[in-house]
């Protein structure tokens, strides 16, 4: 086998075998290619697409082209969940916790973010000394005491993966839907995952921006699980709006405290259950959509979930009193209202926009190298079809200081369209 | 504007402008991108392909990227010829001198080949002491002179083509016909040249191996000619058999000189003289086709055209008595004679595989390093439609050993095929 016909093959819009894509795989980790060889496949592969064996194919070459994780010691049925990313998407912080009281064993692996605001991982931080950085071994004996891990990817995960990622960013091939079906897959199947719930993201503020592409996604993973003989169902939601009202690192981790007591409904909420329910039913923990529902429904009640996040928090070193006291979360220095210049109804939102002045504070990363301000962000105080008057506040901005505060103020100005017309309410679960 | 933004657009599918391809070949020489978003770039150009105005934006950008001769010290109109590459395919030795002979400047930069046999300038080695190697004033001067100079193209000349074309090759992006077209259009304006006659050969020693595609490029290149306000002319030639009958360097020096003495006829000297008649149109030494063709013919008979290729020979350093004593040339120790196990017509010839044979005598090189054998090579005795009898020579095979006959020979047996059906023959110009 030669990498040049290979490219060859694929640039002729020919499918190419499980062998050759294995061929070209190892290739990819043991440097035996050049990046320029690489990313002409990669181009060749975005243009003429991937047929399903052939994403099927690339997502098993890429799991197994670095660590595999083992839970198999575990008992019951190992789900994950992926969410393709939003704004203020925290679900992780409160589906996880519900289901493990449930019954569900979860080890939830995460990433940092680059982006408006850090990933699940980032997030975890701002709570004092909690630690994500945990070994195979260390995640089973927790999972075994307290059903539920939140933990770091391990660095070698899926592994070409992370080689021909960091080459689509810079050449133009990021969004091709087969090859982020199989990015997002290998790391589910090289984590461990029996089962996998995902999360496609579809609107304004998500990387999908249409329903098609959205549903091609969509398809796409749960072809590759039938293919493969995983079990994966996936939902399709809504982000033309941030999902939650807070948008930033400890101020999410406490929106998603609150939904937990029950203090608090809305959209987040909404996905948060969807999402649980679905783990449920694949972990076989629930029969029905609806007792899934009403299992997670009593959870937060009864407040298990809430209390498994506490010794979620306590098990992996962390003050587990933020619970209840969130002044023991860092605390921005600096505060800025947003308030309306006009009344009307909030007819439109910007969420991309929402999330790159969430970025502007310092709740995200603008370089891998960025150290992320935790207790910045952005409080909304609205949401699309709401009335407000000249002079409500429609977001409160937090920040280290006062000029980035300025700056997101400066992009919210422009994110947030209002009109006098009311807005047709959107469903936020689409269902396809 | 952003490289990596030019890459999606051009993989979109929509059309980059004057100014994008500019910023693109401007950075490809400076070294501003890397390589793999140089190959990411040009996989979405060979996939999506390249409108005209593309086509002729890279073309003359290319030509800017390097030196670019000047010769308009030189009165009259400075044509250029180029063809596509065959087996056996002597033309320049032939037409150059022909039509300086007939009051044409030639100025004729080649390269050195790396293929079955050498390029023009590997020929010219053959001729002991002959220079090719001659500053852009040497060349004035010779042509002031004499009219003619076949000379070494310079080194950078259209660098970016040169940058380009290596990563190419190793990138599976070769057999594109507009980024074909733009090497071959960039180089010969940068040398220099006011008007272009073009040969595209076509068939199974060719790099065009169907008419349609041979069309394609002869017009991309008229059109990029058109464009740009350029003189362009183009044939195509068959290239189902050698052009000649001698495949290899100073053995294809002495075929273009038996033509220019008016002891040969044959295919090479048919498209030799199409070719000439068209240069002399271009450089409107001749008003006619016919009148062309004339004039060329008389400059066989009364030896003006070889008189021109002794002159230069001698301006250039060489010995010119070669001219008239085969014996100067290099000599090759091994001859092995090839004879025909049957009898019956000639119906085909794998033209690639006699190619093949020729480079396993030292005609050629395999690769970069590789020093050519110049006495090296195959004359061969048939030609298509011939009716051969078992144990006829149908080629004699020369190199530097036995060994390398032999293996020449190996291939040589299954590159012609004999049939008892006399097979149709086709023109060797082709009409379009």
């Amino acid at each position: 086998m030669d990498i040049i016909d290979l490219i060859i093959k694929k640039r002729d819009k020919k499918e190419l075998t499980d062998k050759e894509i294995k061929y070209f795989i190892d290739g990819v980790v043991k440097q035996k290619f050049k990046d320029y060889q690489i990313s002409a496949m990669l181009m060749a592969m975005f243009i003429n697409s991937l047929t399903l064996n052939e994403t099927a194919s690339l997502t098993m070459a890429m799991a197994q082209s670095g660590q595999i994780l083992d839970f198999s010691e575990i008992e019951g049925i190992k789900v994950d969940k992926h969410s393709t990313g939003g704004v203020a998407d925290t679900t992780t912080l409160i589906t996880a916790p519900l289901c493990a009281a449930c019954g569900l064993s979860v080890i939830k692996m995460s990433g940092r973010g680059l982006g408006h605001t850090g990933g699940t991982i980032d997030k975890l931080d701002s709570i004092p000394n909690f630690n994500s950085c945990l070994t195979q071994k260390e995640a089973c004996e927790l999972v075994r005491k307290n059903k539920i891990v939140l933990m770091q990817a391990t660095k070698n995960l899926a592994l070409a993966d992370k080689i021909l990622y960091s080459l689509r960013d810079v050449t133009g091939t990021v969004e091709s839907i087969p090859l982020i079906a199989s990015s997002i897959m290998s790391k589910k199947i090289a984590s461990g995952a029996d089962a996998i719930v995902l999360d496609v993201k579809c609107g304004n503020g998500a990387f999908m921006k249409d329903i098609n592409s959205a549903k091609e996604l969509a398809e796409t993973m749960i072809n590759i699980g039938e293919n493969i003989s995983k079990n994966v169902s996936a939902i399709i939601t809504d982000m033309n709006e941030p999902l939650g009202m807070n948008i930033g690192n400890s101020i999410e981790v406490i929106e998603a405290i609150e939904i937990l007591k029950g203090n608090k409904g809305g959209k987040l909420k909404e996905v948060s259950l969807e999402l649980g329910t679905r783990m449920l039913l694949l972990g076989k923990i629930c029969k029905s959509i609806s007792e899934g529902k009403k299992m997670l429904e009593e959870n937060i009640k009864n407040k298990k979930g809430l209390e498994k996040l506490r010794t979620l928090i306590k098990y992996q070193g962390g003050n587990e009193s933020v619970i209840d006291n969130y002044s023991l979360f860092p605390q921005a220095k600096s505060k800025l209202i947003f308030t309306s210049l006009k009344s009307g109804y909030i007819y439109s939102m910007n969420t991309y926009k929402i999330g790159r002045a969430a970025l502007e504070t310092g709740a995200g990363r603008h370089t891998k190298e960025d150290i992320i301000e935790l207790s910045a962000g952005i409080k909304m105080k609205c949401k699309i079809g709401d009335y407000v008057s000249e002079g409500d506040i429609l977001a409160e901005i937090y920040s280290s200081s006062y000029e980035k505060c300025i700056k997101a103020k400066n992009i919210l100005l422009h994110s947030i369209e209002i009109s006098k017309n009311k807005p047709e309410l959107k469903n936020t679960i689409i269902n396809f």
